[in-house]
């Protein structure tokens, strides 16, 4: 069995390494553009920010480590072309430093190109001194570039613009972060929440400009000045987090059925040619809250999708649920999480929905190094959690995943106030917070029906 | 409505107050032996170790923020007797430093009298230096006698005693733990996760002697020697930690069923006499994976049962669960925690299990502060995961929550694999340690299948 994957990324080399593992026989291709593989991109801010010592350290795997296990990793290399009629892929490669173009025969494709940073279209995003935050590459210029500068736009409040703001400040940086829509971490938090965040942000001395798109960047051949709505803000350094967009037109190309928003694939990861599987960033999947097409551009997804993929690939059964797209950031010094709907998500889908509040502690009040977290549960009118969102100095990823199994099993809030929360004063509250948040819901629901 | 509570710990503070929530009329008395009330006895070993600076702290509410609720709370006095058939109860109270024998009435007896602890029927346990760790007067009595002591032999390696062996060891006494069974925390771990932890409390210079029952404590006035086993060992200090037991007495002369271990209470938490409520460590439970009766001797459970009996003394409807004895203790700086059923108790209770284990990292590990963390995950021939035991120098708590919730819900090893764990580098693994635990047991059970 001859397998093909394009893309050396968190997707790619999970469908290789577990085909490996239920198939010795398997001749396994990976073809990537990049020159590393197997890095954690959203370990990049925290290098930039000095946490992490070097961008040596966040690379998991070297092509090597793949060719012991019989992988054979083609890197800095390009597929032109998928010929699905042939099973074959056409790539170029370095040899000798000269551009030499190639072909690969397969009897499965994985098509895992991932995303590619979304810039926005206006005037000046080419300058000098403007950069995305998404390859090993970009890291390294950013950090140069940093060396030399003091004043810093981030353009975007998502996750990876406020981590790389915050980490950035930490280098004593001038740092303003502008977001086109009314609040910061649109797609991850409600308002209410959102503004927990930007609280913090700006008492560690990042600037937040909102609701205004970028209109240009202005600079002769280096950025100097942003402009925001109406107002110029200086910069001698803008990064670019405007988003990510599926890579999706060699799969497109090929004859792939693409959906909303990506490259279409069923619950076993396979496209609309039988013999193509796609996994990662690239592929669309199914809210399992509304039922609707999504993106989940999440590692822990292309590593789930990689396993679901490679069995199937490998004769065995496996399917991908649809996701709740859990996700947790640490900003600065601050972690926030969410998961499943959320409020301004439930009013889009149409869906009612009831929250349940709750501000607390990590720890027994008395137990120094206690936390204050707020946590925001959603319920539908049901009484059915739904959604979550938790922001504290820790623990956040590990109840965000507590509530992933509840939201995941269907729990009512009144159910999950009856279910046991393991208490020790140096690490809990006897009374767990998201117990406290339950039952907000549950008197909320009773309001509501009455 | 009058209602008299007899103690005023967790369980029995849950129900006044919570009663007080739903009826604003309701006469509310608490009649408690100790001089405190809402305190915490789990925190007594890290004040001992000065992590907490005082006992103070410690005390959450004092009688006189009940008496603004308009709940009564009689301290330092003792039910001597319920007059079941004439719903009255017969206490002992101060009055101008004279004993004071009073009745009061109720339509509604809650029996909270909690546990007491079990010193083993063995010479010596009256010298001086010998205390037990379970009031705040304990606690006190322990910090003043450690100030005089160098070498302490901490007896019974459950959580209390192991706990208050590091803190003390912390203040730089000599310190040795005996234990009668062959494992240290025999009812929480099971032996090949137990015997990690007493690597670390090895490491911390904490002695471990094992499978050694105390013979008798040596000494004229203070204590000087434990004879355990034919070992004779120096102490100028004897903590007994050698367990538990639920005060059963008065429950019982007024006519309570007793259990096999408690007091009998449906699942209202309402005793065998219809009017008379119980909860807390002082009742019996049953055990939601082998359907037996058990103690769940915790304060998350009695503040769940407490609000379960006020719920249903006011009129509304609640049930208290089986449980799971979800429980987490921090040992030193290693953090310890375990729920649902062991390897051990499984033998015991002839419940066929398959383990799964995983030994990975709390983050990612590239990330400075990143722990260790060993997981052993239970599951049944079936699969269905029916216990978990965790080891980390942090986050345990909320992982064995969330392990709680799948136990719960009856989760299988192969559909935890598949659900979602948020990934960011600072917070987390991109595959959850859990995940990796739940693999392996998927690997298992088709072994065992096969």
């Amino acid at each position: 069995m001859k397998v093909v994957v394009i893309g050396g990324g968190a997707g790619g080399l999970t469908v290789a390494s577990n085909i490996r593992k239920y198939d010795e026989n398997a001749e396994i291709t990976v073809v990537t553009t990049d020159s590393h593989v197997a890095y954690s991109p959203c370990a990049i801010p925290y290098v930039l920010g000095g946490e992490i010592g070097s961008f040596e350290d966040i690379i998991m795997h070297e092509p090597e480590d793949y060719k012991e296990k019989g992988i054979n990793i083609i890197t800095e290399s390009k597929v032109t072309k998928i010929l699905s009629d042939d099973n074959k892929v056409e790539y170029i490669t370095k040899e000798n430093g000269n551009d030499v173009k190639k072909t690969a025969e397969y009897d499965y494709l994985v098509i895992a190109t991932g995303g590619a940073s979304f810039i926005p279209p206006v005037d000046g995003v080419d300058l000098e001194g403007v950069f995305k935050v998404r390859t090993i590459e970009d890291g390294e210029k950013i950090k140069e570039w940093a060396k030399k500068s003091s004043k810093v736009v981030v353009i975007g409040a998502g996750a990876i613009g406020l981590e790389t703001g915050c980490e950035l400040k930490e280098l004593g940086l001038d740092v303003t972060v502008t977001e086109m829509l009314p609040q910061i971490l649109p797609r991850s938090l409600d308002p209410d929440m959102a503004v927990k965040v930007q609280d913090y942000m700006e008492k560690e001395g990042v600037k937040v400009v909102l609701g205004k798109p970028v209109e240009k960047l202005i600079g002769e051949e280096r950025v100097e000045k942003v402009a925001v709505g109406e107002e110029l803000i200086d910069a001698d350094m803008v990064i670019m987090a405007t988003g990510v967009r599926p890579r999706i037109s060699l799969a497109s190309e090929a004859g792939c059925k693409i959906g909303r928003w990506a490259v279409e694939v069923n619950d076993k990861m396979q496209t609309s040619i039988p013999n193509i599987y796609a996994v990662g960033d690239c592929v669309e999947v199914h809210d399992a809250i509304t039922g609707q097409n999504t993106l989940s551009p999440f590692g822990t997804t292309a590593v789930r999708q990689g396993k679901v993929a490679a069995k199937n690939i490998a004769g065995k059964t496996a399917s991908f649920r649809p996701v709740l797209n859990s996700v947790v950031s640490k900003i600065g010094k601050l972690e926030l999480g969410a998961v499943g709907l959320s409020e301004t998500a439930g009013d889009l889908s149409g869906i009612p929905i009831v929250a349940g509040r709750s501000s607390a502690l990590t720890r027994a009040r008395y137990y120094p190094g206690c936390k204050p977290i707020d946590i925001k549960l959603i319920c539908n009118r049901e009484g059915t959690i739904v959604g979550c969102q938790i922001i504290a100095m820790e623990t956040v990823a590990e109840r965000v995943d507590t509530m992933s199994i509840v939201i995941s099993k269907q729990v009512k809030c009144d159910e999950l106030v009856s279910m046991e929360f393991a208490y020790a004063p140096p690490v809990s509250m006897v009374v767990d917070p998201v117990v406290l948040a339950a039952e907000d819901a549950c008197e909320k629901l009773k309001n509501f029906k009455n």
